[in-house]
């Protein structure tokens, strides 16, 4: 079997593994107050062009997402986000089971736009009733979204701009950063994301990592106390210079790019096969996620040699399904795959 | 002024209040354990035709529905309501802050239906990843819902029979019961919404009391312990006989469905004098509140002697407001509303 | 049965009903924000020489405290307090059910001191892994605490001094508040409280309403928005004029401390009663509860026709009970209690 | 510097690494569904001679307490523990961040009793009041203790009857399990964990691994939906397969035991270089936790070469600190620190 399924299926890059290797038995100092931790902490800072932002490691995405919220919002405060978010569907209630409500938007491919927080904004405090509604208080978008699009910069910029307006914080998952970086066309870099968000975070699990997530906080408001936040929601790992080793290999030379870059290629190999061999797409991507539109029949044939994610139903004959590359995806593997399609 | 903005404008009806007065200086323990609360509740218990069934008292609706909602749910499981239920909108996200995600389906006159409950279900569960989104537990309803609409018995039914065979909870929000029971045309009894929820609460606050919801538990497994959960959530009065006695007046000789009865008259009034005046309707009711449709220059002039809920925009020019109607209202007052309109 | 249990066995005091007689069919808005309410929050900030302070109604204790502790902490904060602190032993857990601890500190006679909570600060940000354990930034105290003692103004400006010193919020539950303020030799006034604590309340349930708690937030750090915290957590009555009412009444005229000062005069008798008759106090209080030592027959004996409190074993023989008077105890009542002891 | 700080100074134990290394590109599902995983959780069952058990893999040991606790309890049950144990000073209140109180008895050098637990059982229930109480549902204890003391045979069993008896879980946290295994003198096995408590947790983190807690349900109640709420509290790794490897490799031809049993041939050699010299114990201790009373001068000199975890402070010149061994202690660093004291 070949996976397609998603962009966690193997290990972490060699490079990083080699680095573990090495460092396997130096002792270290617990709980990311090593050496490594701070080094990688400034790589961050410097590839983010943001020299006074914190920045934490998590050991995952749906942690590093109820950790951000449940630390920058009151309780009854909520979080904006596209109704297709990841936190709105796919992450078991895990923001609720901190308290607070998940306000979702229509989306558009998996996007939200400037206007709609405006409008959701001054819809709850034009209410004489406000006191009983859930007060927006921060909008939460993904980058890519989980249908693979992007924000474009002017996008980005309005967010932040509508958040500063209406004072909400503008928070960006980034669980698969790098490959909307590496994507064709795209003019947002990881500079632009730290100076329109109040805080974000850069996805390794996804992106050449064992694990780990690094949540860079740039608005100083957000900045007190968040490690108490990481510990008490078990987020805080004991080697932490785990995380600290692979972010620093991650952002050393560039890594992290390349193997983005990588993921997109194969990503685009496989959408240039797809089309030429006539296959529908569900939704327009260019970056590491792509989804198609497929006849059962033929599903049910290829999913004997390939894993592939099941989106949804498309009609009675047809269904989504999602196929994902990544920095480890191997040429020979979506040629062949192209072959049996 | 006269306020038709909602249905607890005034105190409590004089016999509850004269009931209070005549036992002002009795002493009793405390926290609904005196002789009134038993009482009340034996009443309750016949009128709802449930011999077996727990009644607990509580202060107000919201935790009522609070309070109920996680004592059933284990963390990662959620509620089902209609979009505009109360629980998913006018409550500062009360059951989002005991941990548990509201499920919103849209709503049909502020109603859903069994096969909506039932397709949630199923898609829940047929997920490969279904532990990775909230568990589907308990169906939210509201009768009369929050647009003044009702369940048929037949609806109920269905709700109450898709709810077994999925392993769900039903459950009825009743602020506005007595006001659904009196309605013209309904086939619901009180015994009936007791044989098809597993859980409801009859609302007094709305209904004559000075304040007060009586919690009903038909189904054995939400039963224990649950007064422990109304103390830990602040809904154990101190002086619980206050409940009890209310309620008490409220059940005697009727008291609650003639003057829920009341209050449907003066709805009835005012809907009918509304029509021949050649107003629009925003929804079709049959209960206490009513919707219609007004030019924003009459609103403007209206609710210089009349107290009206602003309920949305409709178009540029016009906007929805609501009248609510209660056991208070007096004949005069409509007659007056209906002159000037 | 003649029951001195507790000291909220009664309705209301009859001026209370009266006006609730009075008003009862007046038709004002909901929630809090009629001018009934609008008046009493005046009385209480002119009562407690706090002009700027924020008054908020809440129905009851357990739910003013925990409101006002989850609304004033971030999630990895805790309250410091006397081990036999209300919040830590008699609420269900109802402040850990917003998420914080309590962190009990060792209580002399119910009460804690400046020393106490300068340890506690000092001794939690000393330690290297000070993110590992919870951060304390508020002590709750009672007065008259759970063993019906009472603060001195200099224990209570030593208090306030420290908490200003370490960047923490006192907050005084004062569910008995009245019955301190008019007990022999304190030199504690309302206006002391207001200007030595951050927030605090003035019980009505236990003093002379049918219930109802009036939360006063002197400090500005605490204000904002604290409406959305009482609605979210079910503290928000429909019919909010029913507790502006009360306290309206209850500041009217001196009318709280008149009626506090009754039942500090019932106590008194009791005490110097008993202390007559050869009884042991197992605490000296000068407040409206009483806590002697009994003989267990002579318990047995009492219970059948007084209602006491019972507190906790003392030997194999004898027990501790706790007998309350209150603004509704009569004389008659304490003079044939003495009799029969 | 060399570290005897803690117990995870280090990475993981080579062959850890080394099957990290050889997997480190195959393909596989995520979120712990894999082969690995299932292999390893075969492995566990038979190591603890429970095979009905469910094993669920996560990431840490704070995260594993409060997962399985507030899986285990209703909103208003609360947690019995030793008032030294982990959930209630290390771990930032994350058992209360989850709603439940953590109710803290007496430890015996971090031990708590069968008797115990028995008392506070029927203190609660006896109460007439409990339903304002939190109610105790369950026991924590840990095995080693903070304080690197151990439990019987007969004490675990004790505990365990008791828990029968009242209906309470019994949880056993054993972060530095292989170790209390391996300590002389001990008569616990796996299987007798396995056997005498509800749910308990092998330790990955501290033992080995480079993180990882494997939890082991015993009892039927508590396995349904566990794996909603790993995901739900940030626990599911993505690519669960890494938890797999590592406890298939730990458990393996026997080297949990083995390289626990390193670690206290290491903390033997410790305790007994430093009785020797004349150096007095804070705590007799069997595992690989040493605790020593120091004078603060030599205290000072001797951290410029070693780590060592400040404990508290003994008297005026004396303080005690704790000293680590762990699986990858060399012999010759302990001998050096020997040497220098």
């Amino acid at each position: 079997m070949i996976l397609f399924n998603s962009d966690y299926t193997e290990g972490a890059h060699p490079k990083i593994m080699q680095r573990l290797m090495e460092t396997n038995l130096e002792q270290t100092v617990g709980y990311g107050e090593d050496e490594y931790c701070e080094t990688a902490r400034d790589a961050i800072r410097k590839a983010c062009d943001a020299p006074e932002a914190d920045v934490h490691f998590l050991v995952g995405g749906t942690q590093a997402n109820f950790t951000v919220i449940s630390s920058a919002l009151r309780s009854f405060q909520g979080v904006l986000c596209a109704d297709s978010g990841h936190i709105n569907v796919h992450e078991t209630g895990a923001v609720e089971a901190t308290g607070h409500k998940v306000l979702a938007l229509p989306g558009t491919d998996g996007k939200i736009n400037a206007k709609q927080v405006k409008e959701a904004f001054e819809l709850h405090w034009k209410d004489d009733a406000h006191e009983h509604i859930v007060q927006p208080k921060m909008v939460y978008i993904s980058h890519p979204t989980e249908l693979g699009t992007l924000y474009t910069k002017a996008e980005l910029e309005a967010l932040h701009d509508v958040c500063q307006e209406c004072g909400l914080y503008l928070y960006l998952d980034g669980a698969r950063m790098g490959y909307g970086l590496a994507a064709p066309g795209t003019d947002v870099t990881l500079a632009d994301v730290a100076r329109y968000c109040d805080v974000f975070y850069i996805g390794g699990t996804k992106v050449g990592a064992l694990f780990g997530e690094a949540v860079v906080i740039c608005n100083p408001l957000l900045k007190p106390d968040f490690r108490y936040c990481i510990k008490q929601h078990g987020g805080m790992l004991a080697k932490g210079r785990l995380l600290g080793l692979q972010f620093l290999e991650l952002f050393k030379d560039g890594l992290y790019y390349e193997i983005s870059k990588h993921a997109i290629d194969m990503a685009m190999l496989l959408k240039d096969g797809l089309t030429k061999k006539g296959y529908t797409f569900f939704k327009e991507s260019v970056t590491n996620q792509q989804f198609i539109i497929l006849d059962d029949t033929k599903l049910e044939e290829i999913t004997k040699k390939y894993g592939v994610t099941y989106q949804e139903r498309y009609d009675e004959s047809r269904s989504v399904i999602r196929l994902c590359t990544s920095w480890a995806t191997k040429e020979e593997d979506v040629k062949a795959f192209l072959e049996d399609m």
